[in-house]
């Protein structure tokens, strides 16, 4: 499983101050932690705190000082992609793009040239996808855009666009069901990833709804998760839920193995 | 959900006891201990313990004079199932059959008589399924059979046999598959199945185990579960990924509500 950290982001208040105070401190702690916490990307997001490429370059760098994990770069605006990705010491992945062909266009190149990866939401122009059909229908476009710049299924990752269960709770099993088309895509499949924490906006009970919704998208084929990887339990459920799919080999202790 | 308790069976210490020392007590207290966590069924078996109707019709006995809750009895001899059943005061579940042809043809018609419904076991005369294909086999045979019988699907329960994931890692995989597939035998579909504590026999986190199982299995189509209800966490996960299939309104405090 692919787990990318999602605590480095300036929705987040502490890391909102980092960037504003230019305090590395705050970010290289975080990196840290996620590290430890066995993360296999670190998502960087300067969200609203700037709008200066040079920003996100400091920030990726605070990141690499303390830890050889590659960066998920959440921006999807050309100009600062062209200067965040050459500072990435290891391919990045862009998080993200809509199936919106301008965009695709745009993004797609820099992707390409740099081999790095890129995370295709399956929205366009008209907003989040309100059933399983267009879910498949966004993602073939971005699936077909790919190849077209000889990009490989493997530096894909297509999200199915997850919603608060509270607000949309008919879209849960839409999203069970194109995770599971999307596999099909070619073979070998593309990655599957979605932003988690989204099911349990506004909810009460947020880290079971998380870990029961992320166990029931790896069984139709979810590999990857931007997710709190400090939540020991839902690292444990997502463990226990590739076992199962038989992803890694069974030992007793598999969990103790992990940590 | 379906939740089946599954503890009144002689496999364990004090209801074996019970039955060797005509002791009601501890069944009355299991069975209420199960009632109060919201079983739907209670399972009833004397195992070893005993070779009489009497015995069984005794236990059955036992546990309807603490609880109205319908009884799944856990045997498969004709002649015994022939007492028992009468002494239900609602139409039991019997647990169970496989796809032998005798067998069922044995069996069936004492279903069909008494309104009851009935576990088909996705295993032959062959032993346990090694793959999606032969569980598929099996579960139509059964299926097939039923109709003949005039026992409409929503009295059958199929069950994909579930294995010990310590020592068959493989087969989940196949029981995930096989549940999807299940489903479309007739619409309305008949109920599914399954015996959950197996995949968990011999490991070190088996209720970790059994409840990230018993969830992927839900976004599969599992609508029923033999189950140690006790089990709080395992409930709650329950509960969580039905509000993810729809098959509940969400509301923010479900599981206190549901308790």
């Amino acid at each position: 499983m692919i787990l990318i950290g999602e605590r480095i982001n300036a929705g987040f208040k502490d890391i909102k101050e980092a960037i504003v105070n230019k305090d590395g401190d705050v970010i290289k702690k975080w990196a840290k932690i996620q590290a430890d916490a066995k993360a296999t990307y670190l998502d960087v997001n300067m969200g609203t705190a700037s709008k200066d490429p040079e920003t996100l370059c400091w920030m990726i760098e605070q990141v690499q000082s303390v830890t050889d994990l590659p960066i998920s770069i959440d921006n999807n605006k050309p100009d600062i992609l062209k200067e965040a990705i050459p500072v990435c010491k290891k391919p990045p992945i862009v998080n993200s793009t809509t199936a919106e062909m301008a965009k695709l266009d745009t993004l797609l190149p820099i992707v390409a040239d740099h081999d790095a990866s890129i995370i295709g939401l399956s929205m366009d122009e008209t907003g989040s996808p309100p059933n399983v059909e267009k879910r498949l229908e966004n993602a073939g476009k971005i699936f077909e855009k790919i190849l077209e710049y000889n990009i490989p299924p493997e530096h894909l990752f297509l999200d199915p666009i997850v919603m608060p269960l509270k607000y949309k709770q008919d879209q849960a099993s839409s999203i069970l069901e194109a995770t599971a088309q999307f596999r099909f895509f070619s073979d070998p499949p593309c990655h599957i990833v979605c932003g988690l924490s989204n099911v349990s906006i506004g909810a009460k009970h947020k880290q079971l709804l998380n870990r029961i919704f992320c166990t029931m998208l790896i069984a139709n084929g979810l590999d990857a998760v931007i997710l709190d990887v400090t939540d020991k339990e839902l690292v444990h459920a997502i463990l226990t839920a590739e076992l199962i799919m038989n992803k890694q080999i069974y030992a007793d202790s598999y969990i103790e193995a992990f940590e």
